[in-house]
């Protein structure tokens, strides 16, 4: 019999990217379905069942090729029974999503969250290495992450594990954070984050570079904050600072308490590549004991929007 | 065949505890020899060997009722291979404990280091219930911990996983530490970490209650601080307070990554029971997200000094 596929799937509030992966983890194919989510995105599995078969018969091979589906979504999601409470972004109330993909599919299901499949994916094929210890951080809009300990994914006793924005950075006095704590890392450390504190940053420092891309757009970006800083810019280099600082604090705690092998900093916000990386690593070898630092080795995530997908085909394959 | 009984033996720098523990986790019997760290421990194994057999024939039992040998043992450990690199108050260098053990006793072996299996032992027998996703903080002379995640201890990429007391609670200007970093968790929510936080306050509030104490004993305990509170003493109370603030934190910190079940605390300091979990549980709330607080069950430790055999005995059971 000719090796099995498995399908990755990594559900957003505007777009599904699917994939066909092989056991080894390489992407056959890869595609992407519109996320429809009016009906309460009651429509979803269909269209995700619906894309599959085509996709197999584009491709000119039986449903038989595939052994099952792994997926991941936005959410509180219930692992064991792939069933979802809440997904705010695709209006899923309730929703027993692996039950119903599985009915409309034929192929058996795993689902998780979008955060840890990526840093599944991360860990096959990509800045992980293979690393059975790893802590992935994905720095954008906000801050992600996914933990995996002894080769598995931690989930914790309610599904919450891997909540490092929420992390306390500042105890007293910190911005107020989407989960109504205030001065979690995410107000600190997400894109978001960078560019509050650089904006805030221009009333103490108004001869900034960053000033006059202020006046210009009216917003600054957490990428106008690395490039600044690059030429040199003081403010830039300060709020970098400040970042890294509490993000090399926060990801030291958590390292003396999981040593893992290997740390893999995505999202948008890693773009910054070394300048983010030298600066990070600086901190981080401050507050970690020494010989959790050497066994940890920072990366910037190598899969981009891959890693869902293939972090999903992982889930499958363990079934 | 009748129930066979795991051997669980905890090694400390004065005693080593043993006990002969059925499948369940109950003790059959359990006993103490002293350590023997001359010739830099190397007669350890065998007094161990001995101590078992000896132990057998007392209770008119073959040797064959035992199955497995499950041991802690301080320093640094290379958990597969039960080898132990060094650990200061044996005097053992370089020396390959489960080997040499396997050999002497002719039964299979298994070492962890001490607070992991002291954290299996709650979890097993004690106030973690059967939790699978169990912190476990030992507030003694030091700060110590054992993380249980999806039932397995953790153990990270170099056997330094579960370091809870080096997370960092004070960034800049904390009290140095025997780690070499300055302002680590176990500098203030230690034994020794309370009384010197006490006794520094007694320079700004001589008019507390321990100052007494202070004149009288030369030194204020941990034991003494809690009394103080209990009685209203406002210094006392206020260290506490202090105390409780940064163990609170980094708690909750650990607990939005880990999401664990139940966190357990143990060790001299955790007999001060509520006086300690009341104000610990109100600063934990204020920094963990409201479902991860609502999963986190907190308890003081159960088993005493009788974790470690009981977790030992787990460990020989897994094999």
């Amino acid at each position: 019999m000719s090796e099995k596929w498995f399908v990755g799937v990594d559900i957003g509030g505007t777009t599904i990217k699917m994939a066909f992966v092989n056991s080894y983890g390489e992407i056959v194919t890869k595609w992407e379905i519109p996320t429809n989510t009016s009906d309460a995105g009651k429509h979803i599995t269909t269209d995700i069942a619906r894309a599959i078969d085509e996709k197999c018969e584009e491709l000119g091979q039986g449903k038989s090729k595939l052994a099952a589906i792994g997926m991941g979504a936005p959410g509180f999601i219930e692992m064991k029974t792939g069933f979802i409470y809440h997904a705010v972004n695709i209006g899923w109330r309730d929703f027993p999503l692996k039950d119903r993909l599985e009915m409309e599919s034929g192929l058996p299901v795993t689902v998780d969250n979008d955060a840890n499949i990526a840093a599944l994916g991360e860990m096959w094929r990509g800045a992980g290495d293979g690393a059975k210890n790893l802590l992935c951080v994905t720095l954008g809009t906000g801050v992600g992450g996914g933990i995996v300990a002894n080769g598995q994914i931690l989930h914790g006793v309610n599904g919450m594990a891997g909540e490092i924005g929420h992390i306390t950075s500042i105890a007293e006095g910190g911005a107020p954070c989407n989960c109504g704590k205030t001065g979690c890392l995410e107000t600190i450390a997400s894109a978001t984050g960078i560019a509050r504190i650089a904006t805030e940053g221009l009333e103490k420092t108004p001869t900034s570079k960053l000033q006059a891309i202020f006046d210009e757009a009216g917003a600054i970006t957490s990428k106008d904050v690395f490039d600044a800083a690059a030429t040199g810019d003081s403010l830039a280099n300060e709020v970098l600072d400040e970042v890294c600082f509490h993000l090399g604090l926060a990801l030291a705690n958590l390292a003396n308490a999981l040593n893992p092998e290997k740390i893999v900093i995505g999202g948008g916000v890693s773009k910054a590549g070394d300048a983010l990386l030298n600066k990070l690593e600086k901190q981080f070898k401050r507050f970690a004991l020494e010989r959790v630092a050497e066994g940890a080795d920072f990366r910037i995530a190598t899969l981009g929007n891959d890693a869902g997908v293939i972090g999903g085909a992982w889930l499958a394959k363990q079934g």
